[in-house]
């Protein structure tokens, strides 16, 4: 029997060295989430189909993963981590303002064009429970603060609000095609301005000019929060307030990040009803929005009988995967280890592993390498293709340490004292994820 | 429109408390993994079927959830990460031997028991492309770290070979029913010695107390190894070597584990062909084995023309959660935070928040709260429940960093101040994790 081993369209594996630096990404966001004070939760990867559907139908149905467990129970895999969050919190007590992230796969049966895949990784952050300034202003510094953290260079970092768009439509009263303008105004800067205003003519007729002068608002953030305010008209104030405030925290905080009113980003997605975000590179502005999100204000409402204000957003790590290969970032880190033990002989692997131990309860991580070979030689390359920096040579009860990048040997009475050499070497964890020893 | 929240049977959210606990566990773990060596890999949730049970059929199958996607192709959630590996083994070539470590979720539909879940992780680390001792014993080794990293407490390791208890088979002439016998034998601990004799002379009726004296041997693992090796006759002395050797490298290493050579362990699943691996916490034995594992010599046999021989292991991470809510390990930590920022006024905002980078800045984590209250003691309290051991009240301009376990206060005239009393108090992530603000 022969199976051909192949993998399903849309997936993929992840080889060490992908995986590596996606894990390192991972790492650092998390780091981030912890130091806001975000607390981490999980959820099934399954659930009942009702759950994860109940608001949905159409397109998003037609990309869920939906079957019939082997008991009878109608079931689908997550297709985000939204729907799931709101679940939990309608069942779940949990202390509000709660403040959580949730990174993990999630899978869509979409149509696998360059660079969407099947199952990917979501990393989510919202707080719950509270609507002011101060939360929309969190969510908005912990963008800012992720990309500074993944090095991924400067970025823009684009806002709206849909409650004040939204006023903008009522006052011109096109408000019951408020869901259709939004499909539309969303694809202003993939299909064009032809395109948007053709559409908008046939849904709300002469509006459509307005729409688009109002989406088209550009310049200093107070000028176009003034534009659109008066557009909006006076209801509008409160939502114009919230921008306001955004605008002077950012400031207050010392904040680098360039802030920009754009009144054409709108998040197709319905549930926003108050501040939306969408970040963009400015190194690499077209693979589009890298961290996005916004305010909603019925959460669990399908699930609950309480509403739950909240806001979050979510970054693209498979988007800043791509872009750090666009920007020139080279993968060069193929594993973890800093010194390598070679085998000379197979006898003496309880010594070899003895030394390695000691290393790493330095901290330093230390394989032993399980083969001897012909020449001591093949053992230094597979060191260096491995990422080491030193290779230790055990023998005759001599400890040999050698300095992969300036080939230079020193012997050893003991292991603890070639720890001790490396050590004063400055070897550590971050030092190879700086290159140092690349 | 209203949904019942609920979940499905045999799944379960994790709260924060619950995941930072696993996440802890889980970041020990692979601590020790990358610090050996190793690699991580991913495969997709999702594969055909046919792939993951090709073997299978059976008791597997019944398990499995399986279904037909929308594309008309017939998948399946994976059930280990073992099968995964093989066809990822066969499809990449990776540098032999090739050591790899993979955590990440599998799904059963089995019936949910206690303590069984239909979805729970899984932390696989296996060296392959290497049939050695080094190999056997680096496996053993990293077991033995593993437990001590995660702080369990004592452990005994058990091993066996199955390809010496293959051969006493042999000799016995009872070899074309190793399999019933060795599901039998695996159930020793489980239903008692009656049962096993009993189910073993249906078997292979006289032979069933030789099969018995061999599996119950007990005592020095010297002593075990040679009446083991006596029964097996003659062939077996190569296994055996390979068990002498293993007891000589604990030695060499210095390893403290307790290593008992128990001839009852065989691992039931029917792809081991060398030694193999059970590891009981000597506080806990009862809750069964918290790591095993073994050599297998054909892990892609299905998926490729070549034989990949390896050894490896699994954590059982649900169990040794379990293990330590039973060995009065309080779950005390409710987040990552130390120092917390109250909230006195709404307007802000921005000033807290540039309060809050320059601790995060330093490597301390800082929350800013994001409701007044109408007392501050209540925000004190918060910040008490969510494990801080500082919180900093902002107000004209004076920064007063409260110390919540001995409730004095200081003023300073900068964030910065503040920041580096902190510092100097010796806050530091791991201190919080050692109680020492609890």
């Amino acid at each position: 029997m022969f199976i051909e081993p192949k993998i399903l369209k849309g997936f993929r594996d992840s080889l060490p060295s992908a995986e590596i630096e996606k894990r390192g990404l991972i790492e650092k966001i998390e780091t981030l989430f912890r130091s806001f004070g975000f607390v981490p939760i999980d959820t099934p990867a399954l659930e009942y189909a009702e759950i994860l559907l109940g608001k949905g139908g159409g397109e998003t149905e037609k990309q869920v993963y939906r079957f019939t467990d082997n008991g009878g129970r109608d079931v689908a895999l997550r297709f985000d981590l939204t729907v799931p969050f709101a679940r939990f919190v309608a069942e779940h007590r949990v202390p509000m303002p709660f403040k959580r992230y949730h990174i993990a796969k999630v899978w869509r049966g979409e149509n696998a064009q360059r660079g969407r895949y099947r199952e990917f990784t979501q990393c989510d952050f919202d707080v719950i429970g509270v609507d002011n300034a101060g939360g929309d202003f969190e969510i908005l510094l912990m963008i800012d603060s992720a990309l500074k953290a993944l090095g991924v260079g400067d970025a823009t970092i684009r806002v709206n609000h849909r409650g004040l768009f939204n006023q903008f439509l009522t006052r011109l009263g096109v408000q019951e095609k408020s869901g259709e303008v939004l499909h539309l105004v969303d694809k202003l800067a993939k299909v064009g301005r032809g395109a948007v205003l053709e559409g908008l003519t046939k849904t709300v007729g002469g509006a459509a000019e307005k729409i688009l002068d109002f989406i088209e608002s550009k310049g200093r953030f107070e000028d176009v929060l003034a534009k659109i305010t008066e557009m909006a008209g006076e209801k509008a104030t409160v939502h114009a307030e919230r921008l306001a405030l955004l605008h002077k925290f950012m400031k207050d905080a010392e904040a680098s990040a360039s802030l920009v009113l754009d009144p054409s980003i709108t998040r197709g997605l319905d549930y926003y009803t108050g501040v939306v975000y969408e970040t963009f590179l400015n190194g690499l502005p077209e693979i589009g929005s890298v961290c996005s999100g916004g305010r909603y204000d019925d959460l669990a409402g399908l699930y609950s009988k309480e509403g739950v204000s909240g806001v979050g957003a979510s970054v693209g790590l498979d988007r800043l995967i791509a872009a750090q290969e666009a920007l020139g970032k080279p993968r060069t880190q193929s594993s973890y280890v800093h010194v390598v033990v070679a085998c000379m002989d197979e006898a003496m692997f309880g010594v070899y592993q003895n030394a390695a131990r000691k290393f790493r309860d330095a901290g330093v991580n230390c394989e032993v390498l399980l083969k001897k070979t012909d020449k001591l030689a093949k053992q230094y390359i597979l060191a260096e293709k491995k990422g080491a920096a030193w290779m230790v040579v055990y023998n005759g009860g001599v400890f040999t340490l050698r300095n992969l990048k300036t080939r230079e040997n020193k012997s050893f009475q003991s292991a603890e004292e070639a720890v001790k050499a490396v050590l004063s070497g400055g070897v550590e964890r971050e030092l190879r994820k700086n290159d140092a020893f690349s």
